[in-house]
């Protein structure tokens, strides 16, 4: 095993951001028709994002309120509950000090939740922000792919209406994905920045997402920094209350604020703005910065992680990027 | 445009080569059949060396020396001349100074060339060294594949029996080569080691050629220093005398000589040997230094040299790891 990383000098950094951007520019592809097998394989060599049209899973022509109301019935679904639309992010609690915080998890029915977002929401959680984002693999995890027994599934019964692989991303990176995610929604939720150790293939499948991304070069004004963790509870007067964790282990995150990047970009970094609509994908390469929004209105969307690949340059190259020790890419750091 | 990039601490350098090492290990795949383009699109994105066998132009079945001299006829073949074996390296003048210095070139036919090298050689110029290895596209240049005038070629009489293209890496890459090289020499030529801004498919046709290379996270090891320009010059006396450029730029280029390689590996650095016989084919990935020995008789290779992907970090990764500013690959620089 080796020593321990010597730092990167930040000069360093800083120029690596700049020069990086002077080659290769802010500009992103769009494809009209999903790529083959080989045109995805080059797009996964270069590591620039793509906008990709016409993979077109069942689920955009299915998914009603009605038909997902009907077919999920009683089964109950996990969904994120915030005060402020913040799941995993840091937060400032009420002492004054800043915490990374957890969402508050809770079981319901798909008809209460759909109840409960988009405009005009009947719900009677009103002050609460609802978002169906457990991204644990709910819809297919790689236990699924391995044949093993398949684990409690709560969306089972959406599985018809998605496909388990995305053929031409798992033709190209030759092994099918880590883990396959249904996301619901509405814009008062927003997705911090982060980035995350995968190849990510991400369809809008209703409403719109917004993403604003920064390549794996502007890790440096990312201002990484380690917080304490805590969660949000739900108190006896049934509010949610923020409450430190005793035993979970610090989490390293960017320090930069969402208001930040939704407003003027922060300084230095080279932000590409991309709105991903229905029956269209993007193709989010594997250490890209990303910061989510959505549309108002219910916004539900599929997603497909691929492990990266971790032969060669790239991956101790994003590593150093964000100056992590031991190659750790986990979101969980000391 | 950037400013000059910040030095990339040597303790890092280090720490990278060690990493990359640990990760990466010293195998390299053999392949029984050319791959697919696919197949090959993800080899290039990992970036590490592999064999290939089953990959079989022409020339592999009626290169033999009848044949060259009968098709070359007394067209004229440009031949490196050295006293050495030691085209384009690191020689001590003598004055005792340190020059890159690159051959002599003359002009001869095929079966004079074939007279003077190989065992039992009866060529009149004992005392020399003669290696064909133009290298400078000299069966297809790039303007070749774009269709402009057909440059001068002095072996187009031998183009029928090497294919323009590899056909699985030219559609992996989405490009034609840039040059395509013959290589004949003997075991007396050396390759001194260096890297190329070039993914290489190296074919050998007769003979062996034994490659010692070495990753690009070795490239701190390698101890680039910017060398004096000298070229061998035949004397009135028909010696060759090494004789110092007046206005060629400096040249950086390894500062570790071919001994050392050929002996235990230089210390710290990663060696991985593999030698390539008739009707093998080496896929160097770009960035790859390489020292190349060849079997004692007659060694015929084939290369064709891609340009590398210059979008995305790894084109930005391997001139940080040789401290090279201005992302300049050039073998020239001052
Ligand atoms: O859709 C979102 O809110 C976040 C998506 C995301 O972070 C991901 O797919 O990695
Ligand atoms: O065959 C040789 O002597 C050298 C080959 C080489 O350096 C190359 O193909 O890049």
């Amino acid at each position: 095993m080796s020593s321990n990383q010597p730092p990167v000098d930040p000069n360093l950094l800083a120029w690596i951001s700049n020069e990086y951007h002077d080659a290769n520019g802010s500009r992103f592809e769009t494809l009209d028709h999903p790529p083959s097998p080989l045109e995805f394989s080059r797009l996964v060599h270069i590591s620039r994002p793509v906008l990709i049209k016409g993979f077109i899973p069942p689920a955009l022509s299915r998914w009603t309120d009605d038909y997902l109301v009907d077919r999920m019935g009683k089964r109950p679904v996990s969904v994120a509950i915030t005060p402020n639309g913040q799941a995993d992010a840091v937060t400032t609690s009420p002492d004054g000090s800043q915490y990374f915080v957890e969402p508050l998890v809770e079981q319901m029915t798909m008809e209460e939740l759909l109840d409960c977002i988009g405009q005009g929401s009947s719900g009677s959680r009103r002050d609460e922000v609802l978002y169906l984002q457990s991204q644990n693999g709910n819809l297919y995890t790689n236990s699924y792919f391995e044949g093993g027994v398949s684990a409690d599934c709560e969306f089972e019964t959406l599985r018809p209406d998605v496909p388990a692989e995305v053929p031409w991303c798992s033709d190209a990176l030759d092994k099918p994905p880590d883990a396959v995610n249904l996301w619901i929604g509405d814009g008062r939720s927003v997705t911090s920045v982060h980035c995350d150790p995968y190849e990510n293939i991400y369809t809008v499948v209703r409403g719109a997402k917004h993403f604003t991304i920064f390549p794996p070069t502007d890790s440096v004004w990312m201002l990484e920094r380690s917080y304490r963790h805590a969660t949000y509870v739900r108190s006896i007067t049934a509010d949610l209350e923020l409450i430190p964790s005793l035993d979970t282990p610090q989490v390293r995150w960017a320090s930069i604020s969402n208001s930040e990047i939704e407003g003027a970009a922060p300084t230095n970094t080279h932000p590409i703005r991309i709105t991903v609509r229905a029956g269209e994908t993007l193709y989010l390469p594997v250490g890209w910065w990303h910061h989510v929004k959505q549309a108002r209105d219910v916004t539900i969307a599929l997603n497909w992680w691929y492990d990266a690949e971790t032969q060669g340059l790239n991956w101790i190259g994003l590593s150093l990027l964000r100056n992590l020790e031991n190659n750790d890419h986990s979101e969980e750091s000391e």
